[in-house]
């Protein structure tokens, strides 16, 4: 029997704003804190150009740590499997031990996705770049197929102004060599990256490499080798979610990645990415009513990767 | 186009016999120390009872950590979801931090299939149970199809005389009142649930109801309702492996569990069961030629759930 | 110009009891809860066989952990230095990272002061006595000069079934091969310790010895070596206060001891030993009066070490 | 009897240097690395002006982290006990732990000897000084009668050419609110403070002070309250050489302080300073031969604050 994910969605999207919105929008990002607190959309995109959303859908928001996944695939597929010389591909256990565990693994970080890791795919872009920005802004321009995706320099700014953890990490790491630019550089690369705004259809669209063995559905460009692309799926599921990995893994089943601007997305090899926006977070930082939406949408679709 | 398991099997088999053997057999157990280093077997068995082995597929060994699985599956489909709140689900981070963790999680542990969390549930195996190893023990013979199942009880009074450690854990735990029998007694039991023996292809038949959304593929018997069997896959996926279970997820792609008498299982969802066995374990504890094999396996049959 | 300790002794005892009495007794020991939370004791005893005291100086009270500077004593004085291969002289950090740090250091405690400390001090005095019991209680006897010094068995059996987390240090130093008898010997044994009886007056004229370079003033027989007292007193002044270790030296300026009872010791090296027994304990552990009282005293007086 | 101390120190000074010098100069600041080895000096200096000194008691060197005992003194006096307020007076535990505890108690260093600790001091000085680094000069000059003390400016700029783990801990902190400049400035002054050179016997006259409640021996100026130089002494002995402090309090039982340029001065209130410079350093970063040194002084004179 085949399933009708629109009505799937349409179904979810409803009961989860019939319920009451849990959770806090961050406030340690002055810019990103003023964002209408009520603002929910979702959308569905899969390999056969199906398209559809619910909700605020199509209004950009700040993808924040969404992005990593973007600079990890651009990154790997230039250094292949020497770039986990410089980074580890294991969960973190909890953000608590961050710089414990830096100490530990001297300055390797666990996993592309905790700041630590990212950092290090932003010095590696720093490295291997003629103009990082420019270039990985191309490369999701190219992917969602549309020239309309920026930075904010707003966000950018505001977050390099409260960056002192991650100046804390990045001094640390260099500490141990594993910082190859200046930390001021690196930084101000790693607050442009979390400022990109999308919609939550340009960032199903721009995901489907992830769920087509790496290759563009529209065109078929070769983003990533098939391998390539299977392992940043396992990374996401392991990873994608801070502290709270596990739990998304255990109640959702999709490989995915959140951003602390409310985004989520998840995706199902070989079928589709779902997106959902959702700025009010939950205790672990990820989007209260994101989660609570996919966890419904999965028990009803019955498919994960499980 | 259908792939020759059998084929390829055999292909990895040889390949990897024809390396040289790395890594360590474990001296702490007495009792597992004395096993000859060069055992080396696999078996393959699918949904469709096609069954085959190679090398030392029919002898037995100490399953060992493989028996959280059958532990966590029986008290799972008992407690239902209130068995989590003694026992999280999320990867565990770092051996290293076992005791902190506790501690910050105020003796919950991270996830059933580190020691912590095992104690856990042998620990409420002897509140719901009359008698624990029996009924255990029945549990494993029912999917193994097969009575010749049992404890080996000097492995398991070897590794009593050795479980300071684990004893460590279970008063600290019970210290936070999540231990409620005495912990003599959830350690006697966990050190007879490690000392299970069973062959390749006992273990590959016995786990097939993970691979078939919780129902036993001869005779149809729901072991567990199909969501919770997904759940525990994404357990195994993100804890199966101790510290490499992010490399293992990265490197091989399928739900799994190892354990230190060398053994490894991993199921491919709707498919099939895969069991490993050699002795010599890596730095992280993982059976040094069964991570390999199930790595070229994979890679040949480009089959995983990413 | 002499200083006339009745005196200051008198007005700090009568500033302090005019204040209101903070902190909170204790729950996690049944037997000790029950105390009347409101006594208040000091004594003041010189190396001129001088001594007064205030309040409840002549009520015995549970003096807990002030019995692990006797333990140590004895057992110094046997093991020579080589004591301090399985213990060591740092302060701890904190109660915190008491687990961790075992882990780091193979097992072997802080100090002797920590509970995992004196649980080693107990396994070598079981090592070492044939009745270790007897012989340490007629240790303290012989220092105080006073037969009616006991242990009372109903605090004791009351520690040791609230011991869990004594039993997980053990048990983990146990792995490392830093305790030799039973952990349920080794916990015994210790929960008597804690439970000994003495009043301030006892209190202070027992630990003389360590006010006067090893010898019993009265008598003058020689307890430990010259060196071995300034070197208690030196683990005194780092690691006498658990977590509070610095502020004691820093406010106090003596070396000393606390016990969960609501006892302090505290010695004036050449001089006199003061005691001070206040059930009500800080977020520290330690009394709350009796802290406010030393550095009442100390600032009156104007001696320290320092 | 009064002690020869000429004699003792003579004697104690042909005793190292006859037996072999074990430990490496640090080789993490190049323009410390290039030190000669086997420089060894010592002086003694007490409060009646006797002075005397063996081998290179004369010839200027890196003092390195001794330099954090002048800096406390000048900001203590200025914000009296509201200094504490940023800054904790208890022992670290462990190097290892340092970033673990900053991250536990909010930003708040364990103490003023550790680094973290010593940068908020330099936050200090730059919040209330014109001109920190002069006035600082100034202090020490003051207190030594000596205007040719002077920063190494080839040290200071090696120094902030190596400062990432400074830089982590000073960002860090900077997240917790407790650095109030920027991190650079606060890293810059740092590495100045550690750079100044001086001569063990401009290091013993300069810090009588706190072996005289205070006040300069010369003129009689008070430099600090005698509480608060009292206090410092409670400081050096708890937290005055890393993870050794214990031990150095332990065989020694004086008030010190060392730094990574091999110095190490030691007080004995109310009666003299003396100083030791030798440059390797042992496991734990303190001088070798000064260890050896003090521990056997201490043992000839009979004489400790114990």
């Amino acid at each position: 029997m085949k399933l009708d994910y629109q009505k799937i969605t349409s179904k979810v999207y409803a009961d989860i704003i019939a319920k009451e919105n849990h959770g806090k929008v961050p406030d340690y990002i002055p810019e990103l804190a003023c964002i209408d607190e009520n603002k929910f959309g979702v959308n569905f995109t899969d390999l056969k150009h199906n398209s559809f959303g619910c909700g605020d859908s199509e209004e950009k928001f700040s993808i924040q740590s969404i992005s990593k996944v973007f600079a990890l695939s651009f990154v790997y597929e230039k250094l292949e499997e020497k770039l986990w010389e410089r980074v580890d591909v294991e969960p973190s256990g909890s953000a608590f031990n961050s710089l414990i565990q830096l100490e530990a693994d001297n300055g390797i970080p666990r996993n592309p996705f905790i700041n630590a890791g990212a950092l290090v795919i932003c010095d590696i872009l720093l490295e291997i770049c003629n103009n990082p920005k420019e270039e990985l802004l191309s490369f999701i321009r190219n992917l969602t197929e549309d020239e309309e995706i920026f930075f904010n320099e707003k966000v950018a700014s505001s977050e390099m102004q409260n960056s002192f953890r991650n100046a804390a990490m990045c001094n640390f790491m260099k500490s141990f060599g594993n910082i190859k630019n200046k930390p001021d550089s690196v930084i101000e690369l790693y607050c442009h990256l979390c400022s990109i705004e999308m919609t939550c259809k340009q960032l199903s669209k721009s995901f489907l490499y992830l769920a087509n063995e790496g290759k563009k559905p529209s065109g078929g460009m070769q983003i990533l080798s098939s391998s390539k692309a299977k392992r940043i799926n396992a990374i996401l599921l392991t990873c994608g979610f801070y502290d709270e990995s596990g739990e998304f893994s255990f109640l959702v089943g999709l490989p995915g990645k959140s951003g602390v601007g409310g985004g989520i997305i998840a995706i199902y090899p070989q079928h589709y990415c779902i997106t959902v926006w959702s700025p009010k977070l939950n205790e672990k930082g990820n989007s209260y009513r994101g989660m609570k939406f996919l966890e419904e949408f999965t028990t009803l679709t019955g498919e994960s990767i499980f």
